[in-house]
């Protein structure tokens, strides 16, 4: 996290809107729960406001978002920035031809889609999800984006959890998070 | 809809924009596909400044989004009229207490669930989704809310299929729509 960013007083408000729930879904899991910040609408809008003062004067003409909650943050980012949004969805939600990845949850495993022509080679791309834990799930979007020829600008997350080191995985592509739990 | 809403000159561009895929995803339903709206940045936010101007000043404090699409819709609006936003999700995917609410789709059936808490008993909510068909899903979200005692002031969706008639379904409850589609 860029230190800015950490002295920006909203992000305290935000961080306090994050609820930890333990055990969820499977034990050993300590779950992330996005939803009380959803309640704040203060808090909701500091967290996208946030994301738009740092991507606004990227170039950047898509956002792709993860199902599902990347597609709570990934819209109202796209509408601010002026940018399509392209959602990345579950097998067998997109009517259209698509491309997919499968990938490793930390737990269980999954697999995103994309629509065929829905984003251009050459476009600047954000892909936006509300967690990052072992990287996996931005590591699949991000296959899907650059096997179309787009170019990833960046990862924007609200929440990262640093120890499983997912940033890693994002093959040195900035990430940019608000909140990190340990 | 309206005559008003009818006449101006932003639904004619969503319109453009809603593709339709046959035998999807059964043989026999046309499916009303949403992603090329979301290409299009004017076109998207057109339909969210349409939904903002409907009901900003309505007292709503709470917008509730299902899932999936919902959540794409829903968070733009309650952002600008400064609401909550609630996700009524599918099952297994809300960390604490929920109710639920069971019922039957065009194809198929389905289930969704609140966090308790999540609504106020007394608090004005608008019900958000990119399609009304049968009407099974957005009465299920009805029910949900009224049984924590909010009160639904009205449901919005991008797209109504009129010959499915869901628009009865609803308690009569108003209903907002963009687009019909025959």
């Amino acid at each position: 996290m860029s230190g800015c960013r950490d002295e920006d007083p909203r992000i305290h408000g935000i961080k306090t809107k994050i609820g930890v729930v333990p055990n969820f879904p499977k034990p050993g899991i300590m779950f992330q729960d996005i939803t009380p910040l959803l309640l704040d609408p203060k808090a909701f809008k500091d967290a996208i406001d946030l994301f738009v003062e740092r991507f606004k004067d990227n170039n950047i003409s898509v956002v792709a978002g993860i199902e599902a909650r990347g597609f709570i943050f990934g819209p109202p980012i796209a509408l601010a920035i002026g940018a399509k949004f392209v959602p990345l969805r579950k097998p067998r939600k997109l009517p259209g031809e698509v491309i997919f990845e499968e990938y490793v949850l930390e737990y269980g495993s999954d697999c995103l889609e994309m629509h065929l022509g829905a984003v251009e080679p050459g476009e600047r791309v954000l892909v936006v999800d509300d967690l990052i834990a072992t990287g996996g799930t931005l590591c699949a979007a991000m296959n899907l984006l650059e096997r179309v020829g787009a170019v990833v600008v960046e990862c924007a997350c609200l929440i990262e959890l640093p120890e499983l080191k997912g940033r890693g995985r994002l093959n040195g592509k900035p990430l940019y998070v608000l909140v990190e739990y340990q």
